[in-house]
């Protein structure tokens, strides 16, 4: 195991060729589903593989993987479970690198699925094939054209995405498109009979095109590497994990559903403060820090800048802020100074938060943009939150010549900044959009602002403590 | 006072006549805002009042209200402060029924700016005139045709609306639209300085549109009377407040505001578990739990049944509704016998949580269609939760059908039902948006799904706890 992570895996995210044993194009073939899919991205070299024979879509269909006239890297078996070992002999014999098993009933139905499933990675590994799965859809990447699914996103981005569940695999690849942002690679790795979680958090850790990692994880084969891996990766690429299974009715599911060992809450807790894993309980919670933690640069501590236009953002904005721990220090004499020559005195406040009333909602191109201006200076202030209510307007050249403005000012402030846009999903003000679109992280609320701040100032407590 | 709160406030809510005090239509009026607004929503009597007289929008405008020529009910006055008190006294002499002050610059500004506001309503009950505010934008009626800003809802529902912050106020009418209810009526009533959100939320208890109260509240100037008309009104009308202004920060925060006297958290908890008031911490859990509480009964008791289509979901749901209290029961054997005659063996689970796998996600109409009805009658099941993932479909003939289906088992198993489609926003399952459309609450993942199931049950205990 001297060789590096990136070229021992290359065959499973970068493969020159794969096989899809047990397609057929009668009825709902999950085999048939990745062909086309595959063939839509432009995969290069697939080969089709079934005992019938024949052609399909185009091309030539082999009755066994052994009769492929090359070796193979990756086999995507789509048959039933009962079908499997001899398969596996197969790709062991061909030497096929490495082989994903769709198919579920393993280590999930208890101990005599458990030991079918060790008994197929036995047979695999006497070829040196690698096993991925059961229970999964295995990988993805669009820089290698390998997209198992014609819903996922063709374009390469930043994000390394490993999912226990297949079906949630795919959520969290469209969510990512749906923040902005684009997975790298990502792995559906089922029950992890042999290659795991951990291998692939270890492989994205070290991908360059990966910069931040999210997972979706239940139980845990490997606790110890787990720990000595994701402390290793932590200080260099934030680990962002939602822990399926984690309650203890949440266990009990996740046992049927995985067949891996889950770990209890404290345990959990426990390993992520050691390793800098960042914990997440929801999938939206999830998007939000990734948005943060993906666009944001470090703070310096946890002081919350807070500007809003009118109302109760501000207050509600300074609750959540204080709830998730981050602090709203006083500015400084020079900065209330400087502010109140920027804001009208009623109904405002030069305090933190500092409340721009209605004026900065009908004009933030120039109040919100001066109070960023003035505030990010502060001393006292390590990251801002600047909010906006107030109704759309419905002039996107304005709209964007708005975002541009602000978003220079938050460029050049240095410091990290979010926008909460509490403004009504059907009416979003357009200025916020084109903030999005240039990744500035934007909140629908002022709650979901502080949790993603908050998530980042963990990220940044643990580098430093390092 | 021993006429009906609803009579009392009927000049507000179903003014005959409203004066606009203070429009201009030169630059940005706020009042010439209201004028547009109430024109465009057929509010069929309005007085501008402007010194200068003359005529606006075809309206005559009166130099003082004390030349109109019968009495105002309400008079919106969007004059600076200092032009306050003589107004007030306008409407005192020509006995205005109520006005609402927009100003702010009041008392949030400290004790002089308290004296002034408590001078203005000493001057207004000289003419019997209530006040509503100040810093506030007023009633808004859409049986009454009083809108006053023409980007809200014109149709009227059954959600009652409270907001001490106005922008927050047009926030939540507008989000109240964006979850498929309507607002029924709704007030931003700024700095309590005469009648007060408790005076309001005593009007809404009693009014009959009102089904479903949500309240942004600040500080309370009368905590015993809130104690008094919210134990009142719970047992008949879910009250859910976000309580703006709970922790040190958000306090002080919340003084520059809306001057008023902020609740600490722990009195604030004691005053909802006395009072039934369902607190939340988001506006997105306002909304959340406004769904549940609008649309289903109470349960009988914290019992969950979980159905999924396949993956994680299981596990999370399960992690979602442990967190929040509720909990995840055995079925009885009699209902896993049955559900073992629909579901496939292989990677389910006909315990609970009921994990359908693939096909459920493929054929929801068949098999999730069954294990609710199976599900729902297990007297160990108090609601369900069922949950989606898997792509979209394309085909929305298909997709109605499906959940007409849905609805259909849904609506005869009459235990509370929510749904929860982990599907990304990009691509949401057409059934779920039917399912929606048809008053089902629908979550985007599982910890909102539970959440608001766990609010539910929370109203219910308080329910039968009387």
């Amino acid at each position: 195991m001297s060789q590096k992570i990136t070229e021992r895996l290359a065959p499973i995210f970068y493969p020159k060729s794969i096989a899809l044993v047990g397609i057929s194009n009668t009825a709902i073939n999950v085999g048939y589903m990745f062909l086309q899919s595959l063939l839509d991205s432009g995969f290069p070299k697939i080969y089709p593989v079934n005992p019938r024979g024949g052609e399909m879509m185009g091309l030539k269909v082999y009755p066994s993987i052994k009769e492929i006239p090359e070796e193979v890297d990756l086999a995507i078996l789509t048959v039933p479970r009962e079908a499997v070992p001899e398969i596996a002999r197969d790709c062991a014999a061909s030497r096929t690198k490495a082989m994903v098993l769709y198919p579920a009933g393993f280590s999930e139905m208890g101990p005599e699925g458990r030991e079918f499933e060790e008994e197929i990675v036995r047979i695999a590994h006497t070829g040196g094939t690698r096993v991925i799965g059961p229970n999964c859809v295995g990988p993805y990447n669009p820089s290698a054209r390998l997209i198992p699914q014609f819903i996922l996103p063709k374009e390469s981005g930043s994000v390394g995405v490993i999912s226990h569940s297949g079906f949630l695999f795919y959520y969290l690849l469209m969510s990512v498109a749906d923040t902005g942002l684009l997975p790298s690679k990502g792995v559906s790795c089922g029950s992890d009979s042999d290659l795991t979680c951990v291998d692939f958090l270890e492989y994205l850790g070290h991908d360059p095109e990966t910069k931040v990692i999210i997972a979706y994880l239940e139980g845990i084969r490997d606790g110890n590497r787990l720990l000595q891996v994701a402390r290793e990766i932590s200080p260099r690429k934030p680990i962002i994990v939602l822990k399926g299974g984690h309650t203890d009715a949440g266990i009990k599911a996740s046992a049927s559903h995985t067949g891996t060992l889950a770990v209890s809450t404290a345990v959990w807790r426990t390993l992520c403060s050691q390793t800098g894993i960042i914990s997440v309980d929801s999938f939206e919670q999830m998007m939000d820090a990734l948005l943060a933690l993906s666009h944001l640069s470090s703070p310096k501590g946890r002081r919350v800048g807070i500007i809003t236009t009118p109302g109760g953002l501000a207050v509600t904005s300074t609750d959540a802020c204080s709830q998730f721990g981050l602090e709203i220090p006083q500015l400084t004499p020079e900065t209330r100074k400087q502010l109140s020559s920027v804001v009208e005195h009623l109904g405002t406040s030069v305090n933190n938060p500092v409340d721009l009333g209605l004026i900065g909602a009908l004009a933030p191109e120039r109040y919100v943009k001066e109070a960023i201006r003035i505030v990010v200076k502060d001393p006292n202030v390590d990251m801002i939150i600047a909010a906006f209510t107030g109704p759309p307007g419905d002039d996107d050249d304005r709209d964007k010549r708005v975002a541009d403005i602000l978003l220079n000012e938050i460029s050049a402030g240095g410091k990290p900044t979010v926008i909460c846009g509490a403004t009504p999903q059907g009416w979003p003000r357009g200025e916020l959009r084109f903030l999005a679109e240039s990744n500035v992280p934007v909140y629908p609320e002022p709650r979901r602002a502080a949790y993603a701040l908050a998530k980042l100032t963990e990220y940044s407590e643990f580098q430093s403590a390092l």
